[in-house]
């Protein structure tokens, strides 16, 4: 298997855009890598395109829209880990040698779109309440998830998790909370982020309480954006950049049925597999993007991470070890709370993270210290969580 | 990249089910996969699910039914193509070294379940019209075809191009009907078809008329279905089977707007990519499972894959090279006409019957000559075409 890296990436900013097209974010996006990575869009080999709205969010009229050059393109659905599964395809195109030169990219419209049951018919306003739960919900036949988790909403279920939490490990409202605003002062760094304001810890404990303890700002919204980073056989990588590009260390997708604590046991499996699969430890981590669509996931996740021992996931935030300045930066976006989480973008847009600041190109946002070694982390229904790790 | 073999397959027959799920289904046709291979559920360390009806086909949900093993899944769409595309991932996870035991499969529920504007609201009797045009249909944003295409219905584009071959190569209403008798026999010797039952030239041409020149026998249906194949590295295909494994000689995906004859435009620049990097000629092909989704099909892509020249397609049909007994066996499954369409399987059951017939056992239409070097070959709306060389 030969080296890969990363040479590119482009966003287009979440968040509500009623009046665009999945085909304008996806070339916008598209374009912006291309130019990131110094290449055109003849050098692509071929496209992977996560999306969890395949058909509506058109992989192939936007490769088209791109021009016509015959490049293979192919979707990649798996849930919320649809991005993060579209560049783990993309590598191991590259990796087998099958190709040299290959796309990655997401796109979804679930903010401003109506698509029942996920998403609200109104756009949100900024900073606004996530969709009000639908109490019933059609029951399609063969939905991924089993019986038990089928009748409870992703906020009721990590809102009980939390609660667990708080009697188990004395996780705190306040340490949930910082989370947050960890995030919303990341976001606000970030141009390409849904939400630009940074909150106070009053603010985000304060507002309207969707499930206890998760609050409205506790809670990631559902967006419209695209994302896209470009993958090369590290041999080809130089006839195109001189920027330092990282080597893809490890890809990790494995799945669990969705049972109990499921996403914690399969997110420190994946994990653990990853480490030894690139030869690093927890300890090594300079950067992790990982999959915070609620506050408490950053706290269990740290935990099943191996960053730290079961329980002390709500310290290492409250004594901002995750902080833009600690030893383990994590969300360095402003994550899924608050940079948003279109979905299908969600997974490359963490890539895109990992590369610009392994390249100190991040402006305001940028992690003092040398980023050397980044993990990102997705989690989706259905029971899956795929794990990439990059090495400078 | 590592050499790479088909081990098993197993398939659901095509049909309609009402009342099976994709899940009763998924799961017959892996297990009757892992028996033809030889091995066991937990020998699988990744599985990759072709399928238009992402969501609702379960592939987690069907993989979780085989049994938790925390193998990686993930959901492939590439329209008609997802199977074939799952297969092309499958291969190129074990090509690439991230796994050694891969398995890809293809499920759909498309015939006997409603799914508007794709299929009729009633379960078709066996040999009944396939679905009445609904002659306005709604248009998503971004529908993957351009607006020429989009205001046709496949059978109209197809026709139009029947009547083109017509006029311009002389193709007539008799080559045309003999892919469709040739179609239905070799399907009556296959367990696995929707149409069992032979027909004559005479039934195919006298059919009820579609879109002239193509009658109702003319057109594939849309089914429920399901097929498993099992790819392995060929290092360690020895620890679970002495029978013969076919390698995977080339494998390619290449795309292009929607325009005019694109689909023999893609199919010859596809065909041809594929002949180069597998080392072989058309001349060397002992069975082609191609995508006949309509008659004129076979004749266009045999010019396509360069089995004749120009307009000699009718005339191949006609002499029976590519009847089963001929020099040039052609859908020897009874192919999308016969054996059916539920399109995510598609393009894995094409693999399945690669498999059988190079083990030689495909009973009464085993083909005669030894089956040494077969192609697989799909095409989808948006233009897409994935074709895979396979070699005993």
């Amino acid at each position: 298997m030969r080296d890969v890296v990363v040479i590119g990436a482009g966003l287009h900013r979440y968040g509500m855009f009623p009046d665009k097209t999945t085909v304008d974010m996806g070339t916008e996006a598209i374009s912006l890598a291309l130019k990131d990575a110094g290449m055109a869009w003849k050098d692509i080999e071929a496209a992977y395109c996560g999306t969890v709205q395949p058909g509506v969010s058109g992989g192939h009229a936007i490769c088209n829209k791109m021009g016509y050059t015959g490049l293979g393109i192919t979707i990649v659905e798996n849930a919320s880990a649809s991005g993060s599964s579209a560049f783990r395809e993309a590598y191991m195109s590259v990796a087998s040698g099958q190709n040299d030169v290959v796309l990655a990219f997401g796109v979804d419209k679930l903010g401003s779109q109506l698509l029942a049951p996920m998403v609200p018919s109104q756009p949100q306003p900024v900073n606004a309440a996530p969709p009000e739960p639908a109490k019933t919900q059609p029951e399609p036949e063969n939905e991924r998830v089993d019986a038990k988790f089928r009748k409870m909403l992703p906020v009721q279920y990590f809102a009980g998790i939390a609660r667990h939490y708080m009697e188990e490990y004395g996780v705190t409202r306040e340490q949930l909370g910082q989370v947050s605003v960890k995030s919303h002062f990341n976001a606000s760094l970030n141009p390409y982020a849904h939400f630009r304001k940074p909150c106070t810890l009053e603010q985000a404990n304060n507002a309207r309480m969707v499930e206890d303890p998760l609050t409205v700002l506790h809670c990631c919204p559902m967006d419209d954006g695209a994302a896209a980073v470009i993958v090369c056989a590290q041999d080809s990588a130089k006839q195109f950049t001189d920027k330092p590009c990282p080597t893809i260390a490890a890809s990790v997708n494995r799945s669990t049925p969705e049972d109990g604590d499921f996403f914690i046991t399969l997110t420190r499996q994946a994990s653990q597999e990853a480490y030894r699969n690139a030869g690093i430890s927890p300890a090594d981590l300079d950067l992790v993007e990982l999959h915070d669509a609620f506050t408490i996931e950053e706290i269990m996740y740290l935990e099943a991470l191996g960053l730290c021992e079961a329980g002390q996931g709500g310290r290492l935030v409250e004594d901002g070890v995750t902080a833009l300045t600690g030893r383990h930066p994590v969300n360095a976006s402003g994550g899924l709370i608050s940079m948003g989480h279109p979905v299908g973008p969600t997974g490359i847009g963490q890539v895109a993270e990992v590369l610009w600041q392994m390249r100190g190109e991040c402006g305001k946002r940028q992690i003092a210290r040398p980023v050397n070694c980044a993990l990102t982390h997705m989690v989706g229904a259905g029971g899956v969580c795929v794990i990439h790790l990059f090495k400078r």
